[in-house]
């Protein structure tokens, strides 16, 4: 069963080398082994929809002016918190997911159905934080979170026990190596970390329960916790010695968990899914009743739709703005060689606010409605931009610290594509802040503010390449009377005729 | 502009080009073209999404076994309506942009501007389609809904347009051939027979709207009407003669508008889509009110929980089920080479259905509060799982019946897994239709045969293998008994174990 497969070339160990291979003819493997890419993107979908859907109560919670006491207050402030948390423990699941599958290259039919059992699972997690932040004091919610991920890694330690007893779904050069059952008690202990600490917190919840707290947080942060102490240590010692060349080799894969296929799957997934709520609202909400429009509007269907006019526009403005951030989304990735893990977290932060867009929607639409907290809806819709945007950016800079690794030559300093690149990705942050600061001191005409940046940022994103070849002509025009000639490649030059 | 770019070897035109190559260094073409692979994925899940979200004002519509009145009973076909109507248009849609986009086969920043202008005007279909439904006989809903027609034809016939100005743009069999003029003709064609006939439609419907549903249930359905009528063509007079060589390859082209990539891209956001689904339903209804807890249950939150038991076992009933006939349909597609236009029509169908068990679940999941009309509800969810099923079951064998183009070798007749997928497909329908009929003889269990099917179901699958094995080793046996030795391969053999 195992021992007849001709094993593929060894290209890579970073994550593409799943997918790349993915599309041919996959099923004829010898015995049912399957390459895993449309697994995965199926997987990708699921967790992406996942982590944003839960941005749907909060959006749901009716608000009127007269009612808005500290019960709703508190309401609207749990909901945020449940998406918050659920949307980083869902990104959580997906990295180690994805570190998972970067060592199990193939796949046979128990390991898709495994896999539909670990997806079950994880789904379910979002039920358990909405318990335990309902009810903060009583231990059955993180009694069923912690069940939630004992399962999960029972389920994952199953796929990595099963997958290592049939090397051929390793991948090949893993499968290969004679340090298997060192590489096979690496991962183990990887996957099992979480689960075993939520041992403890399950323990702790029966008698005091802040203790399972705080074990909890750590299992939800531990990955960004390591990932922050490697980085200081690394800033502060330099680069750690290389120990034995296998394990290194080993750890140097599980230290670079994001293939960038996945990293843009799930982020598609997060885009897509936000497009469409917004859809979605609009259809249930905005359908007036029959009834209405004959009492209230004689029976003009135009004179009841023309009420709702304004959540029109702010529809067609947020589709726009979540198109647009997936577009720079789409730009910046096609010049991404490779996700570092920096990276990662900046587009994680950047989707967590994608996600928050419908509720940016929600309020500029009920604006039409209750013009007297206009002003603070436009606000926070524009921070909420604004950060989307920012961290974009600041994927961007990360990718720009290591270059030569990160980014095709088109665009590192001085390509092709470099400043044009830089606009675009400065574009929405700066639009959304010019916004902000407009509203400071117009705040009579904030919504109109809004609108209009919403509606010159699409025409913007058109002109861009113009716009920056004729900001490039005129700095190389100003650089040819200056005096000394100086460097050729000048990064933030294009930064200068975004605001506009 | 577009003189220097190298054509990629002309390999096929058959769709899988565009996507197969579309992971590599994808931005080094020279002046900003790009690989179209992630933007169509991007496309795909948000059309897949928003033709199946639109269940959801479906299964959110309250019945109280009391107020089951008739004006209910027309909001829930009105509701179910607009559903599948939505599906349908959105799945022609998608097929239309698969299409245009097999004749395009990269993209520059203008082309992914414009691909987002023309999304988001899709999404605005569901809600003229919500108007149409309630206001029959009120014309503004025909009107917007022609109008984002011919916005649609409009964006696309721009993009047709731009990308034959550019020839490096498209796909490098039609960018080389020296008919290019009839092509761009040819696609324009297409593009905008629907818009015109909206643009009619439009017209009449200001003085008699009953036309203008006809024209548009003709732009709806033209599509698989002209499937059908070219299939019963070629049924009755043989396959037609191929008209001059170079027309010949492109109507072929367009004849197989389905790469097998985005049938599968499609179909994944459908099912992602109906998974998550479920659980934001169970996150809004189920986490019981902290005042409830405390008042009904004496502080008892394992009591409140305990009273929606049944709803968390339908909840994984559900997503077994939803994940289970992703599998089938998986395991299927491994084994497709190229995906005919009769096995998309019957995908979509498949797909429908497949929306529809969001439905099944609140009908399952509403049980426990009136146990009345459970028999009903258990024989609605059975026959939608029939039906998702068989269309699957019914694709393969469309497949099988040109199974030397569509198939991999090991899946057609005679093949090493091809009983075995037979039994993979079969076991769906098999396993419902026993149900619905058990619900027959046993009606007052209903809810217990419902709950054990699925729960048996997914055990099937991972015995699956054992059983076909063991069905065909005894029917090898019993042949060896049998006097006169037939044909080897059985087909219909496998099909006789799956029923337990």
């Amino acid at each position: 069963m195992s021992g007849s497969q001709a094993p593929e070339p060894a290209l890579s160990v970073q994550g593409d080398s799943t997918a790349a291979t993915g599309n041919e003819d996959t099923a004829d493997d010898d015995d049912g082994t399957q390459h895993s890419h449309r697994m995965l993107s199926f997987s990708d979908a699921l967790l992406s929809i996942i982590a944003t859907v839960m941005i749907l109560p909060v959006t749901h919670t009716e608000i009127s002016p007269e009612q808005f006491d500290l019960s709703i207050q508190r309401l609207l402030a749990t909901r945020i918190a449940v998406y918050l948390m659920t949307f980083l423990i869902v990104t959580v699941a997906w990295a180690a997911h994805t570190r998972l599958f970067q060592v199990v290259g193939k796949i046979d039919d128990t390991l898709a159905l495994l896999n539909l059992a670990c997806m079950m699972t994880i789904t379910f997690l979002p039920f358990t934080f909405s318990l335990m932040v309902a009810f903060p004091e009583v231990p059955l919610g993180i009694f069923l979170f912690c069940a939630c991920v004992i399962a999960i890694g029972a389920v994952q330690a199953l796929i990595v026990v099963y997958a290592f007893r049939l090397p051929h779904l390793l991948n090949p050069q893993i499968g290969r190596s004679a340090h298997r059952g060192l590489y096979r008690r690496h991962i183990l202990h990887i996957v099992l970390r979480g689960p075993a600490l939520c041992f403890l917190a399950a323990g702790f919840s029966l008698f005091f329960y802040p203790v399972s707290y705080l074990l909890m947080a750590t299992v939800v942060f531990l990955p960004y916790a390591s990932k922050a102490a490697g980085w200081c240590r690394a800033r502060l010692l330099g680069p750690r010695e290389p120990p034995a060349p296998s394990v290194e080799f080993f750890t140097f894969d599980l230290q670079e968990p994001l293939s960038k296929e996945r990293v843009e799957a799930f982020s598609d997934g997060v885009y897509a899914i936000v497009a469409t709520l917004l859809i979605l609202d609009i259809c249930e909400d905005n359908v007036p009743d029959p009834k209405d429009v004959e009492e209230k509007f004689q029976g003009s269907l135009v004179a009841a739709l023309s009420v709702d006019g304004p959540q029109f526009l702010a529809y067609f403005g947020s589709f726009a703005t979540v198109g647009l951030l997936w577009f720079a989304h789409h730009s910046l990735f096609l010049h991404v060689r490779k996700a570092t893990q920096s990276m990662g977290l900046l587009n994680t932060l950047s989707l967590a606010f994608v996600g928050g867009l419908p509720l940016a929607y929600q309020q500029t639409s009920a604006l039409a409605r209750r013009p007297r907290d206009e002003l603070e809806s436009v606000r926070v819709s524009c921070a909420i931009i604004f950060f989307a945007g920012v961290f974009q950016l600041a994927m961007w800079t990360a990718a720009l610290l290591h270059q030569a690794e990160t980014l095709q030559p088109a665009a590192r300093f001085g390509g092709r594509e470099h400043a044009f690149m830089c606009a675009k990705l400065a574009l929405y942050p700066c639009a959304s802040l010019l916004a902000f600061a407009l509203t400071c001191v117009l705040s009579r005409f904030s919504t109109a503010i809004f609108h209009s940046m919403q509606i010159a940022v699409p025409f913007a994103f058109l002109l861009l390449r113009l716009l920056v070849r004729l900001a490039l002509a005129l700095l190389r025009a100003l650089r040819r009377l200056a005096p000394p000639p100086r460097d050729t490649a000048d990064p933030r030059a294009p930064l200068l005729p975004t605001p506009c």
